[in-house]
Order: C-alpha cells, then sequence, then structure tokens
C-alpha cells in the first residue's frame, strides 16, 4: 500500500516552492527557499532537504512520504536530467530526480512544469476520470502536457508535449524564443498578448484606453483591466488571441481526439474575454465529426498551489519497491 | 496461448480483400470479392464467410484462427460500428464487428485503414520494436496512425489519428472534401499533387512534359513519370509537396516526439523525388531540441498484402477468453 503523503517540489530560476500533500490533493504543510541563492549545487539542495526535513518532521510525517515529484523547466522523465537552456544558476545537465533520491532516502521523479501540471490536473482538478485530455498552460510561454489513454506522453525522448512550438503563422510570422517564426506561443502566452497589444496600438487609430500605458511595458493584466472597463481595442487583443488558440486546439483534436483541453495559467484570469474566443473559434475550425465532442475548461487547481500539486502527483507513481 | 493463425480483412467501397496470416505476417492464402455487388449487407457477410470459409478450410487453418482483424473506412474501433459517410452500399451505421463475429463464431475488432496500418507495421514492418511512431498514408486522402507508450491512439471517441487534416494553410487554402479548406490532405494526397500539377502547369509558363497530358487528367504517376524523364516542373511539384508535408510533420514532433514516421501508399512509389524534400524541410523546420531525432522511414510491407497485413495484426490483441 502507497504511504499516505507525496511531496511537491516546484523548482523555478527564482523560488522553489514545496510542500506535503495528500491522497486528496491536500496541500498539509509547504514553503519556499531561493532558487538562486547558492552558486552551489549541493548547498542548494542541502538547504532544500533541511527545510523540507524541518516541515516533514512538524507535521509528523516522517517515514509517511511515498515519493518525490518534482517539476522543472526541461526536466526529463526517462532520465531524471534537467536538460541545457535552462535559467539556473549551476551548470547543466543536472542529474536532479538522483540526487534528491539519494539525499533524502526517498524515491523521486521529475518531469517539466506543463505535464506536472498535467499530472495534478488528472489527479486532483478538473481532469479527474479523463483518459485523453490535453493541458494547456498560458503562462510567460504556451505549455502542454498530454495524456492518452490515461498515460502521460513522453515520446521517445522524453520531450513531447511542446505544442507551444507549433506553427501557426508560416508567412511573416512572429519571432519565438525557440529560434523560428509563427509558433503558437508567440501569440497565445501572455508575453502575446503584450506583444499584440502593441502591434495593434501601432496599427489600429481608434482610442484606447490602452493609449494611456507605457506601450513597451504593456501587460496581458494591462489588457484585461480595460477589457473590463469596455474597451474595444482590448477586448478586439483577446478574440485575436482566442482565435489562434481555438485554430490550433482543433488541429490538437485531429491528433488525440481528448475529451477536454484544460487551461491553465495567468491568462485564464481574464475568464471569458479570453475563453469565449477559444471555445467558438475551436468550433467554428474543428473537423466536422468531432464538433460539439471537446470541452474546454479551466483548470480547478488553485494557482498558489497548482505546480506544488502538479509536481506532487508524480509522487503517486512510484510504486513500493 | 494465443492460436497459430489471425484472418484480415481489408473493406473497400469496391473490393473487400481477405487473407489468413502467421505470427510472422507470412500470408498463408488470400482471395477477394465485390463489395459492391450484394443490395444486401446479410448477402455480402455470407459470401465472404463462405469465401474465408473455403480458403480456411483449403489450408487446414479450421480451429486455429485467434481473431478476425478489419479495416474499414469510418470504422470505430471501440464501437466495432462503420459510421456515417463512407462509400459503400449499405445504410450506416453498420455494428459490422458484432456481424462479423457472430457469424463466424471467432472474436472480431474493426479500425480504419490508417490505423490497420500502423498496427502491421508494428507488428509486421519497418516499426517493429517502436513504441512511439506516427504512420502517414499518402493515397487518394492522407490518413495517419499514431502510436504511443506502445499503444494505438484512438481518442476518447474512436477517431484520432486524423492528420490528414491539420490545416497547413490558414488563407486562401484548397478545398478539402471534409468541407473545410487548407488541409494537409488537399495538398500531399495523390490528389493533391494532380492538383498542384493543374495548378502550376497553370501559373508557370516554362516548358514541362507535363503539358503533353490531358490536364484534367493527370495523376501523380504521370508526375513520377516526367521527374524521372527529368522534367523540372515535375520535380517541383514534389519538391512543394514534400516542403508542405516536412512542415506538418515538424508539428507532428511536438506532440508525440515519435521515434520515426512511416510514410505508407502510392506516393512512395515516387521514392527520394518524394522522400528527400519530406526530410529536408523537416529537418528544416522542426524544434531545434527535436532536431536529427526522428527517422522518416517508408513503409515495409508490400503494398499488395499490406492493407490485409494491417488488418489481420488486430487479430492478435484478441486474448483468449
Amino acid at each position: 500500500m502507497a504511504k499516505p503523503y507525496v511531496i511537491g517540489i516546484d523548482m523555478g530560476g527564482t523560488n522553489t516552492a514545496f510542500g506535503i500533500v495528500d491522497a486528496r490533493g491536500n496541500v498539509i504543510a509547504s514553503s519556499s527557499i531561493k532558487t538562486g541563492k547558492h552558486a552551489n549545487l549541493e548547498d542548494y539542495i542541502n538547504e532544500l532537504y533541511d527545510e523540507i526535513t524541518r516541515i516533514v518532521v512538524a507535521n509528523d510525517a516522517e517515514g509517511k512520504i511515498n515519493g518525490i515529484g518534482i517539476g522543472a523547466p526541461n526536466a526529463n522523465y526517462f532520465t531524471g536530467i534537467i536538460e541545457d537552456g535552462v535559467n539556473l544558476p549551476w551548470p547543466t545537465p543536472i542529474p536532479l530526480a538522483d540526487l534528491i533520491s539519494k539525499k533524502f532516502g526517498i524515491p523521486c521523479l521529475i518531469t517539466n512544469d506543463a505535464n506536472a501540471a498535467a499530472i495534478g490536473e488528472m489527479t486532483y482538478g478538473a481532469a479527474r476520470g479523463f483518459k485523453d485530455f490535453i493541458m494547456i498552460t498560458l503562462g510567460t510561454g504556451v505549455g502542454s502536457g498530454i495524456v492518452v489513454n490515461g498515460q502521460m506522453v513522453y515520446g521517445h525522448d522524453g520531450f513531447a508535449g511542446e505544442l507551444g512550438h507549433v506553427i501557426m503563422k508560416r508567412n511573416n510570422g512572429r519571432m519565438c524564443g525557440c529560434g523560428r517564426t509563427g509558433c503558437l506561443e508567440a501569440y497565445c502566452s501572455a508575453t502575446g498578448v503584450a506583444r499584440t497589444a502593441r502591434e495593434f496600438l501601432e496599427i489600429r487609430s481608434d482610442d484606447s484606453l490602452l493609449r494611456n500605458y507605457d506601450i513597451e511595458a504593456i501587460t496581458s493584466k494591462d489588457v484585461y483591466d480595460c477589457a473590463v472597463a469596455g474597451d474595444k481595442l482590448a477586448q478586439d487583443i483577446f478574440d485575436y488571441t482566442g482565435n489562434i488558440l481555438g485554430e490550433a486546439l482543433a488541429d490538437f483534436m485531429t491528433f488525440s481526439s481528448p475529451e477536454a483541453f484544460v487551461i491553465f495559467g495567468g491568462l485564464t484570469k481574464s475568464g471569458e474575454y479570453i475563453m469565449r474566443p477559444i471555445r467558438e473559434s475551436f468550433e467554428k475550425n474543428v473537423m466536422p465529426v468531432f464538433k460539439g465532442k471537446a470541452k474546454i475548461l479551466v483548470s480547478e487547481l488553485k494557482e498558489a498551489d497548482a505546480a506544488v500539486l502538479g509536481a506532487s502527483a508524480l509522487g503517486w507513481e512510484i510504486k513500493e519497491g
């Protein structure tokens, strides 16, 4: 039988958040440390160990941890390694799963943030009971986690589920952080929304509350505030964004025919301003055989806890040896 | 233990081909009947039963059939039903799996043609040992069968794997048989190649051997013959087609990160004229993290046997009750 708790660790470039989670998704205790404080990886892992041990002891959870799950950028589920190209203070590759499981004496699995979110949603959130769904995370970038037949899709190399990098504009597309142009992420991330705002303000001449902002510093939150205030240009920005995302989801439908798409991340705070055009565009663009078949849902994980919850859910995949 | 043989049935609008297949993919015996001969579904099933029984008896295979697999248009693996919108002489939906298994007294599974091809390739062909690959069939249409973690991707409704209908041209795209515009199928099927030929001949003014053909009757085979003869316009048609397919495969890579794409169907007879631009375009367009990682292979199933072999492979999924 599985032990009653798991530990979830959400490792970001700035902060590392962690918590003890029970089988129902209650975060029993949580805390965080600064990722960037230690020039040396060993010191970081020592502080993480000390802090986690402190909350484990304080909550009488010693010997009751089934496993440790970590969500981290470019983390490879198969190898347990954080690969190159991430914003962390230590040289990569980092054999993180191995280092953590040895230090703690508890089995550890790692995956990237978007996959962790999908596992969290399936274990505790809006996707409970779904065997086929796709998680789309709309943050600084666009991430995805794909579940088929009840299993995460990792692909042959552990890097599947990069749906933020399908090409939506084959001609004259925006530069993307991946080095190519026209990717979904360049349009439908929070950053993409801000880029669209700057583009619209430059191209269009109609009045807009957004013209009162410093154009270079506009955020998706500003666009939301203006949309709520009835600003047409701001609302058009969400329509434009949602339309592209709906076109993308319509294409994703032909792949795995999920019963739901679960949308997660800061942009979902814009509520129906973004969700309505996504749904409308999806239904308009999807192949006839799929019309009306897929739900488009907002994540049910509390954003403050979501990353830790998602990572923690990996801890349930570990079976007693 | 599984019995030593399976029966594969490839049900098309014109012909129904079938065969007895062993575990190594040898077709022990095969035959076919005319699908359209019977106005009545029951008569069709009776003739199929008689003909299959004849070759089973002739090959001493009575009591040795593990299962029957059928590849048919719009066949749903989960329900065993052939859904609407197919070119068959009987009213749909048709509960085919149930009708066949009752008539033969042998368990029967059905799926669509492209999924059957993928299962066949995994069981007997170029994808043996692959846990993550994508089969692309280039025929009258573009079909696909997706394998993730060693399992076929059917989706929540049995209709996953319609990659011929991702949108490759969002503006001014060609009409597709699905009722939308710009689908991969409208460009990269054999029919799509013929359409490209007509377009190129109309738009361009350079000499071409293709100008000696009846423009309305040009086929992808004609384009191949001219390409082999050194015709630049014909070769450009394959470059154009392969380039779009390579762009599409690059997008598919972000989904399931397969270790290989296996290309099947009439167009692959054009060899390197079509395969070279597919590979070049894939490597040029794929996300950096995936560069050099996926093989692009031609099917190893003999085309004459492939459909029957693919369908037959479903017969091995049946476990003894």
